[in-house]
Formats: C-alpha cells, structure tokens, sequence
C-alpha cells in the first residue's frame, strides 16, 4: 500500500521583504483585500517554483522591482483554507537591484517604499511586527538562512534547495 | 478571474533528528528501501498536521520513542516527485520522552541508537552529513527555530504556527 497521499495537501505563498540603503521597505495594497492595510508582496508559487523564485517574480509583478534573494526570515503554517488545502508562507529578505516602482494594477492598488521603523509601529499585525523585528536586529548572519543547491544521491542526476542557517552551511563543512 | 491553483502543489514531510543524553541519533532503515542505509525515521504529513506533530507521531509510529519537539534544524525542497507535486521535506530537532525502542515493523526493518559522529562519518549523503553537522554544533540558541501559535487578524478567531529564530521570537519583542 502506497503511503502517498493521491493529493498534494499544501500550497506555498512567498513574501519578500526588500529593504533599500535608506532603511525603507517595500509595501503594497491589494486591490481586492483593502482592509488588510500595507503589506509585503508577495503571491501564491506556481508548480514547480523554488521559494527564491516565487519571491522574485510576485515582487516583479507586484512592484516593478528587480531583486535577488538573500535569505529566509521566517514562515507560517496554516490549514484548512482553499479547498482545505493547507499553506505554508515563506518571508524572504530580498535584495533590490532597481528602485523605480512600476505597479502591477491587475491586482496592487498602491505601493511605496516606506520607513522600516514606521512600517514596523504602524503595523497592527503582530506577525508582520515580529518580521520587521527580525529585519531591524543587527545579529543578521546568525539567524538568516540560506538556500543551496545540492545533488540528489537518491534521484540519480537530481538536484534539490536544501535551506539552512547562513553561517553552517556546506561550504563551512 | 481567482488566483489560487484549483489543486495544491506540494506535500509535506517531516523527519526528526532525536538525539539522546550519551549523544546517540536514532536512526531506521526502511523496509521499501534498503540501499538508502541508516536514516531518520519520519513520512509524510497528514492534511492539516502542524510540522512538529507530523515528526512526533512519524518518529512514534516507526521507533515508539515518545518525543518533544526542539527546533528546525532545516528544510530540502525538490519538484517534480509523485504526481507531478512538490515535497518540502523539513528535519526537526527532537527530545526523547523515552529510550526503549519498539519498531514499526510495517515500514521498518531495522532501528537504533548510533553515536552521532559515527552517524555523520559515515553517511554518504552530504545533507544528512550537513544536518549532522548542524546538530553537532554548539551554538545551538544562535541557529535554531522555534514554532509559536499567533492569532490570525485575517481569519477571524484561527491561529497558525510561526517558524522562526528561537532567540528572536514574539516573547523577546
């Protein structure tokens, strides 16, 4: 008997958290969940995406701006949502490599870049309050985690991300 | 036009590294897969399992060792498995509650407790070599995440779990 289940029992949502040199983060408004207030970019992956991709490509979409992942934050689990699918949602820090705002209107009904220590104070989320908690804390290399490439040994010719604290990574073995 | 996928494209699963007092791992051997060699007992998660409840009962069914959860120790993401879908694949730090083994004879064929660093030497899979040597390292506070339950302001009423760096959780803000 198969010990697979015949669906899959998870969705993966991905935010980034894109900080310029002037401290500021950047945050949009959804066009169709108002009520929620500023909030990071971010989407639902497509099959097949890694979570560095789905983060650079909604905050694309989202927001015009390019950027390269440099680790994750932090991440949520949740169930019994959409078709009592489950979903887990990653926050990575991003780094911006354009500064231009170019709003994706389909779905972003207004986006900025806004001060780290007023997005943090002003956010009524304690979720978002904490991830701005982490972004300011100066002890980065100690809690970031990376995302490395490695062979698979059991799906010849494979390769898959394994994600994991910055400073112990393969490299320092 | 809705933007969640009509099916969720990842399955989650959970493997813990349960470490005893003479610092000894407890491994298994899979019945259905012997050429992987010794390694940590866990499966899939049920639908709407949090992670640490899926590593405690996997960990129960196939050793009958009783466990807490730690800390994440890290996490593998690879596409493209079963159907088409997604795996996440998280390894959990796990404390035992108990010491005497009772296989599940169903899946396993072979479990134990093996010094750690014979474990680490001797495992050709540079991940598991790398979450050994994750586990091995003693600025365990600096590198571990732990999971708090928070309250949705979204979904009225529901809590989720955020994984995030033990040293830096909701109740240091």
């Amino acid at each position: 008997e198969s010990k697979v289940p015949p669906y899959a029992t998870t969705n993966i949502g991905v935010a980034g958290f894109v900080l310029n040199e002037k401290n500021e983060v950047l945050v949009v408004q959804e066009r169709n969940n108002r009520r929620v207030g500023w909030k990071l970019p971010g989407g639902l992956a497509n099959l097949g995406e890694d979570i560095p991709q789905t983060a650079a490509r909604e905050v694309f979409e989202e927001t015009g701006i390019r950027t390269e992942f440099e680790s994750l934050v932090a991440f949520r689990q949740m169930h019994n949502l959409n078709f009592g699918r489950s979903d887990l949602y990653f926050i990575c820090r991003l780094k911006p490599l354009t500064f231009e705002i170019v709003m994706g209107e389909d779905e972003i009904s207004a986006c900025q870049w806004m001060d780290l220590r007023t997005y943090v104070n002003s956010n009524a989320h304690p979720m978002n309050r904490l991830i701005g908690e982490l972004c300011l804390d100066s002890a980065a290399e100690l809690k970031e985690w990376a995302c490395t490439s490695m062979e698979s040994t059991v799906y010849s010719g494979r390769t898959f991300k394994l994600y994991h604290p910055k400073q112990l990574g393969p490299s320092a073995m």
